[in-house]
Protein backbone atom coordinates (compact mmCIF):
# COMPACT_ATOMS: atom_id res chain seq x y z
CA UNK A 1 0.00 0.00 0.00
CA UNK A 2 2.34 2.45 0.54
CA UNK A 3 4.60 2.16 -2.38
CA UNK A 4 1.50 2.71 -4.09
CA UNK A 5 1.81 6.71 -3.31
CA UNK A 6 4.47 8.62 -2.30
CA UNK A 7 3.32 11.96 -0.93
CA UNK A 8 6.62 13.63 -1.71
CA UNK A 9 5.42 13.12 -5.79
CA UNK A 10 3.85 16.21 -7.06
CA UNK A 11 1.03 14.50 -9.00
CA UNK A 12 0.22 11.71 -6.13
CA UNK A 13 -3.23 12.49 -5.56
CA UNK A 14 -2.38 12.04 -1.48
CA UNK A 15 -1.15 15.63 -1.89
CA UNK A 16 -4.62 17.16 -2.30
CA UNK A 17 -5.70 15.15 0.16
CA UNK A 18 -3.04 16.40 2.46
CA UNK A 19 -3.76 20.00 1.23
CA UNK A 20 -7.84 20.01 1.94
CA UNK A 21 -6.72 18.15 5.32
CA UNK A 22 -4.63 20.74 6.29
CA UNK A 23 -6.41 23.47 5.32
CA UNK A 24 -7.68 25.13 8.40
CA UNK A 25 -11.83 25.20 8.17
CA UNK A 26 -11.80 21.39 7.26
CA UNK A 27 -9.50 20.65 10.22
CA UNK A 28 -11.86 22.79 12.45
CA UNK A 29 -15.22 20.84 11.29
CA UNK A 30 -13.85 17.75 11.00
CA UNK A 31 -12.90 19.11 14.90
CA UNK A 32 -16.33 20.15 15.82
CA UNK A 33 -18.64 17.55 14.46
CA UNK A 34 -15.74 14.92 16.34
CA UNK A 35 -16.41 16.37 19.71
CA UNK A 36 -20.21 16.93 19.05
CA UNK A 37 -21.56 14.19 16.78
CA UNK A 38 -24.36 15.68 14.32
CA UNK A 39 -24.48 19.46 14.31
CA UNK A 40 -26.73 21.86 12.09
CA UNK A 41 -25.17 24.58 9.97
CA UNK A 42 -25.96 27.32 12.00
CA UNK A 43 -24.68 25.22 15.18
CA UNK A 44 -21.21 24.69 13.08
CA UNK A 45 -21.23 28.27 12.58
CA UNK A 46 -21.39 29.38 15.95
CA UNK A 47 -19.25 26.98 17.34
CA UNK A 48 -16.23 27.69 14.83
CA UNK A 49 -15.43 31.14 15.63
CA UNK A 50 -14.59 32.94 12.58
CA UNK A 51 -16.04 31.40 9.56
CA UNK A 52 -17.98 32.82 6.78
CA UNK A 53 -21.27 31.10 6.03
CA UNK A 54 -19.54 31.02 2.06
CA UNK A 55 -16.32 28.83 3.71
CA UNK A 56 -18.89 26.64 5.87
CA UNK A 57 -20.48 26.03 2.78
CA UNK A 58 -17.56 25.04 0.43
CA UNK A 59 -16.06 23.12 3.23
CA UNK A 60 -18.56 21.32 3.85
CA UNK A 61 -19.82 20.47 0.48
CA UNK A 62 -15.92 19.65 -0.02
CA UNK A 63 -15.90 17.07 2.88
CA UNK A 64 -19.43 15.65 1.63
CA UNK A 65 -17.78 15.05 -1.90
CA UNK A 66 -14.85 13.09 -0.48
CA UNK A 67 -17.02 10.96 1.87
CA UNK A 68 -15.97 12.20 5.17
CA UNK A 69 -19.21 14.51 5.77
CA UNK A 70 -23.27 13.21 6.07
CA UNK A 71 -25.23 15.62 5.21
CA UNK A 72 -29.12 14.84 6.06
CA UNK A 73 -32.45 16.94 4.97
CA UNK A 74 -35.64 16.81 6.93
CA UNK A 75 -38.71 17.97 5.42
CA UNK A 76 -39.67 20.76 7.81
CA UNK A 77 -40.64 23.90 7.93
CA UNK A 78 -37.90 25.17 7.47
CA UNK A 79 -35.93 22.53 5.88
CA UNK A 80 -33.74 21.25 8.79
CA UNK A 81 -30.07 20.11 7.49
CA UNK A 82 -27.71 18.10 9.96
CA UNK A 83 -24.50 17.35 9.31
CA UNK A 84 -22.31 14.19 10.88
CA UNK A 85 -18.86 12.69 10.31
CA UNK A 86 -18.86 9.06 8.24
CA UNK A 87 -17.09 6.50 9.61
CA UNK A 88 -14.20 7.37 7.01
CA UNK A 89 -14.31 11.11 8.63
CA UNK A 90 -14.31 9.47 12.23
CA UNK A 91 -11.42 8.08 11.39
CA UNK A 92 -9.63 11.21 10.10
CA UNK A 93 -10.97 12.98 13.24
CA UNK A 94 -8.78 10.88 15.59
CA UNK A 95 -5.90 12.24 13.36
CA UNK A 96 -7.05 15.66 13.21
CA UNK A 97 -7.75 15.14 17.05
CA UNK A 98 -3.67 13.72 17.30
CA UNK A 99 -2.26 17.15 16.35
CA UNK A 100 -4.92 20.01 17.97
CA UNK A 101 -3.77 17.86 21.16
CA UNK A 102 -0.16 18.69 20.17
CA UNK A 103 -0.72 22.00 19.28
CA UNK A 104 -2.63 22.77 22.99
CA UNK A 105 0.45 20.48 24.50
CA UNK A 106 3.21 22.65 22.78
CA UNK A 107 2.21 25.99 22.63
CA UNK A 108 4.01 27.22 25.06
CA UNK A 109 6.88 26.04 24.06
CA UNK A 110 6.27 27.27 20.26
CA UNK A 111 5.89 30.50 21.90
CA UNK A 112 9.34 30.84 23.74
CA UNK A 113 11.20 29.02 20.77
CA UNK A 114 9.68 32.65 18.74
CA UNK A 115 10.50 34.81 21.74
CA UNK A 116 14.27 33.18 21.35
CA UNK A 117 14.57 33.33 17.98
CA UNK A 118 13.44 36.57 17.31
CA UNK A 119 15.91 38.09 20.00
CA UNK A 120 18.38 36.59 18.34
CA UNK A 121 20.59 38.89 15.59
CA UNK A 122 19.76 36.87 11.81
CA UNK A 123 22.25 34.05 10.88
CA UNK A 124 25.64 35.09 9.48
CA UNK A 125 26.62 33.42 6.21
CA UNK A 126 24.90 33.77 2.57
CA UNK A 127 21.28 33.13 2.68
CA UNK A 128 20.24 29.30 2.35
CA UNK A 129 19.47 28.88 -1.44
CA UNK A 130 22.82 30.21 -2.23
CA UNK A 131 25.06 28.20 0.05
CA UNK A 132 24.27 24.57 -1.12
CA UNK A 133 24.22 24.58 -4.35
CA UNK A 134 22.78 21.90 -6.74
CA UNK B 1 -4.00 22.21 30.06
CA UNK B 2 -6.93 22.01 27.36
CA UNK B 3 -8.85 24.63 29.55
CA UNK B 4 -6.33 27.68 28.07
CA UNK B 5 -6.39 26.80 24.94
CA UNK B 6 -9.76 26.57 22.47
CA UNK B 7 -8.71 26.00 18.78
CA UNK B 8 -12.36 26.75 18.39
CA UNK B 9 -11.54 30.78 19.52
CA UNK B 10 -10.52 32.92 16.40
CA UNK B 11 -7.95 34.61 19.11
CA UNK B 12 -6.47 31.15 20.47
CA UNK B 13 -2.92 31.23 19.41
CA UNK B 14 -3.11 27.23 18.67
CA UNK B 15 -5.61 28.35 15.70
CA UNK B 16 -2.34 29.94 13.87
CA UNK B 17 -0.37 26.94 14.77
CA UNK B 18 -2.71 24.95 13.22
CA UNK B 19 -2.40 26.77 9.94
CA UNK B 20 1.14 26.74 9.95
CA UNK B 21 1.02 22.57 10.56
CA UNK B 22 -1.66 22.41 8.02
CA UNK B 23 0.54 24.39 5.37
CA UNK B 24 1.53 21.94 2.75
CA UNK B 25 5.18 22.46 2.52
CA UNK B 26 5.35 22.31 6.36
CA UNK B 27 3.78 18.83 6.34
CA UNK B 28 6.31 18.08 3.65
CA UNK B 29 9.72 19.05 5.13
CA UNK B 30 8.37 17.55 8.91
CA UNK B 31 7.89 14.35 6.98
CA UNK B 32 10.73 14.79 4.77
CA UNK B 33 13.08 15.29 7.64
CA UNK B 34 11.10 12.86 9.88
CA UNK B 35 12.16 10.26 7.34
CA UNK B 36 15.75 11.26 6.59
CA UNK B 37 17.02 12.75 9.37
CA UNK B 38 19.65 15.51 8.65
CA UNK B 39 19.40 17.10 5.23
CA UNK B 40 21.09 19.73 3.06
CA UNK B 41 18.76 22.47 1.19
CA UNK B 42 19.21 21.04 -1.63
CA UNK B 43 18.29 17.16 -0.67
CA UNK B 44 15.50 18.56 0.84
CA UNK B 45 14.81 20.65 -2.38
CA UNK B 46 15.09 17.08 -4.26
CA UNK B 47 12.87 15.47 -2.13
CA UNK B 48 9.84 18.04 -2.27
CA UNK B 49 9.29 17.71 -5.77
CA UNK B 50 7.17 21.06 -6.87
CA UNK B 51 8.34 23.10 -4.05
CA UNK B 52 10.34 26.65 -5.16
CA UNK B 53 13.72 27.81 -3.47
CA UNK B 54 11.74 30.74 -2.00
CA UNK B 55 8.80 28.11 -0.54
CA UNK B 56 11.61 26.10 1.02
CA UNK B 57 13.36 28.90 2.58
CA UNK B 58 10.41 30.25 4.17
CA UNK B 59 9.04 27.29 5.28
CA UNK B 60 12.36 26.60 6.80
CA UNK B 61 12.96 30.01 8.59
CA UNK B 62 9.36 29.92 9.82
CA UNK B 63 9.57 26.13 11.27
CA UNK B 64 13.07 27.51 12.59
CA UNK B 65 11.60 30.40 14.23
CA UNK B 66 8.91 27.90 16.68
CA UNK B 67 12.20 25.94 17.56
CA UNK B 68 10.75 23.11 15.10
CA UNK B 69 13.77 22.87 13.12
CA UNK B 70 17.67 23.03 13.93
CA UNK B 71 19.55 24.97 11.20
CA UNK B 72 23.29 24.09 11.34
CA UNK B 73 25.98 25.96 9.20
CA UNK B 74 29.28 24.60 8.60
CA UNK B 75 32.23 26.81 7.63
CA UNK B 76 32.97 24.37 4.48
CA UNK B 77 33.84 26.31 1.38
CA UNK B 78 30.39 26.34 -0.33
CA UNK B 79 29.29 26.65 3.16
CA UNK B 80 27.01 23.30 4.40
CA UNK B 81 23.73 24.02 6.02
CA UNK B 82 22.04 21.25 7.34
CA UNK B 83 18.30 21.38 8.68
CA UNK B 84 17.21 18.43 10.98
CA UNK B 85 13.73 18.41 13.25
CA UNK B 86 15.01 19.72 16.84
CA UNK B 87 12.92 17.54 19.42
CA UNK B 88 9.87 19.19 19.53
CA UNK B 89 9.75 18.96 15.94
CA UNK B 90 10.36 15.17 16.30
CA UNK B 91 7.12 14.96 18.36
CA UNK B 92 5.11 16.99 15.31
CA UNK B 93 6.78 14.62 12.92
CA UNK B 94 4.82 12.12 14.51
CA UNK B 95 1.42 13.26 14.72
CA UNK B 96 1.99 14.49 11.03
CA UNK B 97 2.59 10.57 9.81
CA UNK B 98 -0.49 9.89 11.56
CA UNK B 99 -2.09 12.31 9.08
CA UNK B 100 -0.10 10.60 6.01
CA UNK B 101 -1.18 7.07 6.89
CA UNK B 102 -4.42 8.37 7.08
CA UNK B 103 -3.96 9.79 3.49
CA UNK B 104 -2.10 7.05 1.77
CA UNK B 105 -4.35 4.91 3.79
CA UNK B 106 -8.10 6.03 2.40
CA UNK B 107 -6.93 7.39 -0.56
CA UNK B 108 -8.99 4.45 -2.74
CA UNK B 109 -12.50 5.48 -0.31
CA UNK B 110 -12.00 8.74 -1.24
CA UNK B 111 -11.62 9.18 -4.86
CA UNK B 112 -14.49 6.12 -4.99
CA UNK B 113 -16.58 8.78 -2.92
CA UNK B 114 -15.49 11.37 -5.31
CA UNK B 115 -17.09 9.23 -8.34
CA UNK B 116 -19.98 8.92 -6.19
CA UNK B 117 -21.10 12.32 -5.34
CA UNK B 118 -20.11 13.34 -8.81
CA UNK B 119 -22.76 11.44 -10.72
CA UNK B 120 -25.68 12.61 -8.31
CA UNK B 121 -28.16 15.39 -8.93
CA UNK B 122 -27.66 18.57 -7.48
CA UNK B 123 -29.10 18.17 -3.88
CA UNK B 124 -32.76 19.22 -3.47
CA UNK B 125 -34.04 22.00 -0.93
CA UNK B 126 -32.52 25.54 -0.43
CA UNK B 127 -28.81 26.31 -0.05
CA UNK B 128 -27.36 25.23 3.10
CA UNK B 129 -26.93 28.67 4.97
CA UNK B 130 -31.04 29.43 4.07
CA UNK B 131 -32.33 26.33 5.42
CA UNK B 132 -31.31 26.64 8.95
CA UNK B 133 -31.33 30.15 9.98
CA UNK B 134 -29.55 31.54 13.22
Amino acid sequence: MPDRFDIMSAACPTRQVLRRIGDKWTMLVISALGDHGTMRFSELSREIEGVTQKMLTQTLRALERDGLVEREVFPTVPVTVQYSLTPLGKSLAEAVSTIRAWAYGHMDEIEGARREFDAQPAPSGPPTPMATPA
